[in-house]
Order: structure tokens, then sequence, then C-alpha cells
């Protein structure tokens, strides 16, 4: 199969099965396509929900500057059993574009950021729409049809650890941590997952105390000092490798 | 200790020990040092070769725009017994840069450039000196007192099939492998071991096919497009994990 040109259709776009209603893509996506590609009728192209959901699509006509398209087959992938999500101190960092394009890439679930004690500034109150639109150009690119989730986490260490909660494995990477597991690819890849990593400049030793208390798994990435975003890509990296492989 | 700052001394610039001849740090790394930094004499640095010497240092005085500096301290490390080298199919990426500094991070021995069928352009017949600034850069951040070795190389498939035969292992990253090795972070950190890479846009089959005729073991990095960086930073990461740790 040629590789197809891709488009996002967000999930509340999409018509519920057999209500007969239209595929109906709008905006920028719709400018995309019949501006930009000047993509014909007839033509095949892909479509996908960001949440694991895609298809593959025949342009039919163009209506008001919206393109009209009929489904040919459709997949749903469910949520995988294996779930990554990293935890990182926030940052002012130029690199967090670049890193959000690798979460597509790898496949990681979701990105939480947190305010540590020596994060540069705060985050912003909700996720951005531009790093969505970052992680839908990245998605195209690798053919991923799961967009990470990313969440903004409010109330410093306390609020890391309420949103713990619900994972079966918790890994602080720490680098002054005394005992500490190098992780395999199957510790962050199996089973549902959460890596938590310092702002660049690392975590207060009473943040990683509190952590450790609250029964996080003290890790390492080796005796190199890596930059935010390596580390990052890493722990995501491993994970990948490590996960069951799922249809 | 306090983070010291670090400056590049090449190691020709280094006096044999016991010759009793001062260590001068002259051009850019000198200026840094003088006039940006304004570091007084009787203040301590840390200067490193690039090929895994570096030393503690006292700023005796300024000569004619050279700082003369007197040793403390100095440590010799040895060619480590661990080593990656990656061969990365040429591409005029905007992320080479980057790339560099992560093989810095992330310790690889060295990078190869070699060009292939789809490689865009052809790689400079030498490594560039920029290329060995940024390397500079990153290391002074991360602490790395070994560069990588970059190195160009010619003649296509047969010049990478010559250039391998130092190796202990050899693996050929491949999408269309069939029966396909995940490696394991001992795999690509333990021993003298190659990585190959295609460029973007990926290897040509005959060139797959010689390479693995040539006895190179097909490896994966699992279901997922991954982009030319994210492939070679998860090699040189995996590495990094799975070495063995040394003085």
């Amino acid at each position: 199969m040629a590789r197809l040109n891709s488009f996002h259709l967000p999930p509340e776009s999409w018509p519920a099965p057999g209500s007969g209603r239209p595929y109906l893509l709008e905006g920028a996506e719709a400018r995309h396509l019949l501006k930009v590609l000047r993509t014909p009728p007839g033509e095949r192209v892909r479509l996908f929900d960001g949440r694991g959901r895609d298809g593959l699509f025949v342009l039919e006509r163009v209506e008001g500057g919206r393109a009209v398209l009929a489904p040919e087959s459709l997949t749903e992938r469910p949520e995988p059993a294996d779930q990554l999500v990293l935890a990182l101190g926030w940052n002012k960092s130029g690199r967090r574009d670049w890193l959000l394009e690798k979460a597509v890439e790898l496949r990681a679930l979701g990105l939480a950021f947190w305010r540590a004690a020596r994060s540069q500034g705060d985050p912003p109150a909700a996720p951005k729409e531009t790093w969505t639109e970052k992680m839908i150009q990245a998605a195209k690119q690798c053919g991923n049809s799961r967009l990470p989730e990313v969440h903004v986490l409010t109330g410093g260490v306390p609020g890391l650890i309420e949103f713990a909660r619900t994972f079966e494995r918790c890994y602080l990477f720490w680098e002054n941590a005394e005992a500490s597991l190098i992780p395999r690819p199957e510790d962050l890849g199996r089973g549902r997952v959460l890596a938590v990593l310092g702002p660049e400049g690392g975590l207060e030793p009473e943040e990683a105390a509190r952590l450790l208390e609250a029964g996080f798994t003290p890790a390492s990435l080796g005796d190199s000092i890596l930059r935010w975003e390596t580390a990052a890509l890493l722990c995501m990296g491993l994970a990948h490798l490590g996960r069951r492989n799922e249809p």
C-alpha cells in the first residue's frame, strides 16, 4: 500500500456508526486536503481521530469549503493494556515541542507536566492547543492513530502523588538515589506505568523524599548527566521496546 | 563539589607529563574563560581533552590573551571496553547537530556517516569543524571527557562492510527484515558493537541484502515508524543503559 495522506478528524466529528451522517473534514485540515494537496474527488485518504480510530476514505465532493468523505474501512483500536505515562517537571524548554513529537512516535500513552520546586515558571492552566497541533503533525508522519493525553497537574508533589494512584508501578528517576534500579524495557513497557522526572536542574531532596515515602520506586538512567528531553525520550524508548505486541 | 566550568584543551596541547611545560589555553576557549566569565587568577577550572583525559587546574596568570593554568590533579581514562559506533545513512537533516549532542550525553564511542542510495546529497569529505564544536559544548554540559569519533565513510555499502571488520557484532536496523531481533540493552551496550541505520526514507532492499549477506544481524526497533534521529538516539540510549560500569 502506497503511503496515504492522513488527516485528523477530531473524535466528536465522527458520525455514530449506522447514522448515515457524512464524514466532514473542515477548517485547516480541509484546506490542506483541498488547497495545498489539491486532492481530486475519487482519491483515497486516511482519517484518524487521535484516540485509536482510523479509516480509509474516498473524497466524494466539496461542499462550502468542507470535504465530504465516504468511508471504505474503519478500524477501532481498544486502549492498549501497556500504558506509559511520563510525569515531567515543568520547564521553559525549547525542546518541549520536540518531546511531544517523540511521545507520538514512541506511543507514550500520556504526558503530565507538574510544577517542581526548581521548575522555571508555571505551566499553563491547561494543555495548549499548539501542543495538540504538534502531536497531530507527528501522528501523520509516523502513522500512530492515538495521540498522547497531555495533563497539567496542579498541587506540586501532593498533586503528583494523587495522580499516581491509578498506576500499577511508579518510578522516580532521581540521580541522587542511593540504590537505584536501571529499568529494563519491560519495567517501563508492561502494564500501567508512571515514570517521574524532575525539571532541568533536578529534584529537591525533600521532593524526592516525599515521593519515595509515597511508594515510588527509585530508578536511574545511568551515570551520565542526561538532559531533560534525553531522559524523557529514553524512558519512552525503553517502554516502546518493552511493550507486548498488540494488534 | 560545586559544578566547575569546563574548557576544552585539544589533546596535542597537553604537555608531556614531567616536561614542566605550562598548560596554555588559547583562542575561543581562553576568551570564554577570561572575557566572558571573567575568571580571576586563583580560581579553579576543569580542562578536558575529549579523549578521556581531564583535570582540575588553577588559573595562574594571563599571558598575551592566553590563560596559563597549573594542574592540581589529572585523570586519564583508558578507552572503554564497551564501544558503540553508529553508522548512519547520510541525510541533509536539521537534526544532525542535535544527534551529535546526544551522542556525547549517551557516550557513544563514534558516529560514522555513510552514503546510502536514498541519502539526500553527499556527506562532506571529512567531518566538519562545527560538528566538533557542537560536541565540545555538549561535553561541557554533561561532563563526558570523551568526544565521539566522527567518521565519513566512502564507498557506499562496500565501504561500510570494510569499516565493520573490526567490530564484534554488527546490527542492521531494517524495518523490512523478516525475522528481526529487538535488541536488549546489553546487545548494544557490551563489547565493540556497530549499529547500522539507513537514511530517512530507509534502505533499498538490495543494500540491506548485501549487508545481511556480509553477516550483519537484522534488528528492529519495534513496529512504529521512527524518524532517523529517534532511532539513532534509541540505539545510543540502549547501549548507555546496557554498558558495564567503568571507572
